[in-house]
């Protein structure tokens, strides 16, 4: 345990969709035996992380702030230095701006990858000729207007669902019979083409690229590209960050195609 | 985080065998929202814990036991209760006892769920009409005779591989250009072909089911019967007997063919 930098995740949100940050983080990084991998934490305590979109609309006073930062401070004091949180709506400013304050608060020296800005960084250091994103997400995140607001500060256009598809998307991941929270082994039929719809409705208003900004959506997308648009997963631009954070020579190369 | 059992599990034992127990958990439970889920903490220290083939065939003298009572430790300072260890030789005596031993001394509380007699009580329990088991493991787990001791003192015949044959099935495993520690996804047409030849030599060898008593070999091997010979995971096993102990309500029922 020395004194390397360990990854923490704040797993449970959703329960798989950590699991999924895991796995990529495993399967991105070079090692040959158990001995070479990276140590990763993951702690999924779902059951006291409230619904990030229930907060969001104001549906709930719960903010799954205070959760997220018990969970990160449990990380830290077993070891973890670098931490990742697989879920894109806690970056709305609403919660993760209470969890940056608790984490001064407390002197907390952890460093918070920040999901958002790392899918930024990663269109424009990789996609250059991209103008148009468009960007699939809970409902939360897609009222927050967090994309929009980071992506659009580094220059890049986003653009989003009309209303109506976006009530579908948001049923595709947390609808309680048919959405990927309640069923993601396989993936109901029901959402998969809810999402397949929304990314068609996506290219119809001149997406040249879209974000799976939902860390549930690659569970039911693995695609990389669907007819020539190129699909870029969050949760796997966390995954490489994260590595990149923590131990740069263990990150494996991307294979990338850019559209 | 309340007064509920709370699921520990100490990874690396291989990474993604790891994750893989955790899917299952999660895979097994009832559960429509991210809310409903079970917490599950999974440490992944692999870096810290030594090789177990390499300690059972003297090859090292450290003993993986310390690391993964150390992990155990933490796993319980932040609240776990029910540890589960995904891996089949660390309960070779050498290792286990010496794990129960430090967590007498130290007082621990935690309940460790015993992988390989869980499997003895699935066969027991479900598959009374099975008199011959092969067991499929690394060479430690076998040189240990893990299975053959406990398995036999619950009136089951265990049907090893012969010797070459063990030194393939371990080479599928452990193998750093195309063992499944090395490449898992996918796993190498190399790894999967020594597996499927050693399982076609148990079933020779009158082996009525075959455990995989590795956690990396379901990794491989998904198919629940091969030819009319069930395969046992361990990995499940455990997985639904860590449910059954924190919350037996939320246990999905098994959907499971007899042979």
């Amino acid at each position: 345990m020395k004194n390397k930098k360990i990854i923490g995740v704040v797993g449970g949100v959703g329960p798989v969709a950590g699991l999924d940050l895991v796995d990529k983080i495993f399967n991105q990084t070079r090692a040959k035996c158990d001995q070479e991998h990276l140590s990763v934490l993951l702690l999924s305590f779902s059951q006291d992380i409230a619904d990030r979109t229930a907060f969001i609309l104001g549906e709930t006073n719960v903010n799954p702030a205070h959760a997220i930062f018990r969970i990160i401070q449990k990380l830290e004091s077993i070891g973890a230095s670098v931490i990742g949180i697989p879920c894109n709506g806690v970056f709305a400013p609403q919660i993760f701006d209470v969890i940056l304050e608790e984490l001064k608060q407390t002197n907390s020296r952890v460093k918070l990858i920040h999901i958002v800005d790392e899918v930024a960084k990663f269109i424009r250091g990789n996609c250059p000729e991209i103008n148009n994103v468009g960007v699939l997400s809970t409902t939360g995140t897609y009222k927050a207007r967090v994309y929009v607001n980071i992506l659009e500060s580094n220059g890049i256009r986003v653009v989003l669902p009309d209303e109506n598809v976006q009530e579908s998307v948001h049923s595709a991941i947390s609808d309680p019979m048919f959405g990927i929270k309640a069923q993601s082994n396989p993936v109901t039929d029901a959402a998969k083409q809810r999402i397949f719809e929304a990314i068609n409705h996506l290219r119809k208003k001149n997406a040249e690229a879209i974000v799976l900004g939902c860390t549930d959506l690659p569970l039911a997308v693995t695609e990389k590209t669907i007819e020539n648009i190129l699909i870029i997963d969050s949760t796997l631009i966390l995954a490489r960050a994260l590595i990149k954070e923590v131990n740069p020579d263990k990150l494996k190369p991307m294979h990338y195609q850019g559209s």
